[in-house]
């Protein structure tokens, strides 16, 4: 049985950091033209619309697969309007926090191979679909930019 | 006490997932041309230099300050050769993975205030640290493809 020497975060706590970095990325979502979220990009990289598109299609796929051992992976990313993504973004808030009760807690230091390919520790699997969400949003970061728009505040998670 | 259901991730797995992180923003570095790395950027962001400074000087004193109280803003963040900034690097990975052994574990859990200015708790204040890396090594991502370079692979921490 682990010890207070074992504890980094805890189960909710994680949950509530990963839902501060979605308040932030669906305002970065947001500060994009309609007409360029599809449309613009920055040295060849993907729009930001269709790295939002991924941060959906990993996100709930992700803890759907950690409940139930059942791995979406036909999630279409294809272009759609701002308002639909939003949308989108905000049906997987609510599913994140329903499915996250619903995995056992000794799950997240199990190993497993979610989507039938990726090996790995659960804790370790999430942390990837967050920090896959930061690294984009990073990205997103400079295309406003390179659009001449100031993107919301890195620190403000609320 | 804590039982099972409390711990998302360990110390240790945190730490190992962070040098994994770590290893892969040393490569991002590296990747640009020692003339760009303080002067090219996009958007008018900072360029990655100044960047990977900027992480230089969280991550350390970040722990520091956990361990000891004290808080160390006095780093500069000036420009500098890149073989510079990789022994800056390499420098504090040696010290994160010395002063992490230091800090009690169960302040990982207790409130602080980083900096004499950052309030929050102490995984948050390090998942800060980490993400803020993350977050700009994906602006470094788009800088090194818009000067025509590849970045490394973000899944490969090795």
């Amino acid at each position: 049985m682990p010890t207070d020497a074992t504890v980094f975060i805890t189960p909710d706590a994680l949950l509530a950091h990963w839902q501060g970095h979605r308040r932030l990325t669906r305002r970065v979502i947001d500060a994009f033209p309609d007409e360029k979220l599809f449309t613009f990009s920055v040295g060849g990289m993907r729009p930001f619309g269709a790295l939002a598109m991924e941060m959906i299609t990993m996100a709930v796929p992700m803890l759907q697969g950690a409940v139930s051992g059942e791995w979406n992976t036909s999630s279409s990313r294809d272009a759609r309007p701002k308002q639909e993504v939003l949308r989108l973004w905000d049906e997987s808030t609510g599913q994140l926090d329903a499915l996250w009760g619903k995995i056992p807690p000794q799950r997240f230091r199990e190993s497993l191979t979610a989507f039938g390919q990726y090996p790995g520790i659960l804790h370790d699997l999430i942390l990837y679909v967050i920090d896959n969400e930061i690294h984009h949003r990073g990205q997103g970061y400079v295309y406003l930019r390179a659009l001449g728009i100031e993107p919301p505040a890195f620190y403000d998670r609320s």
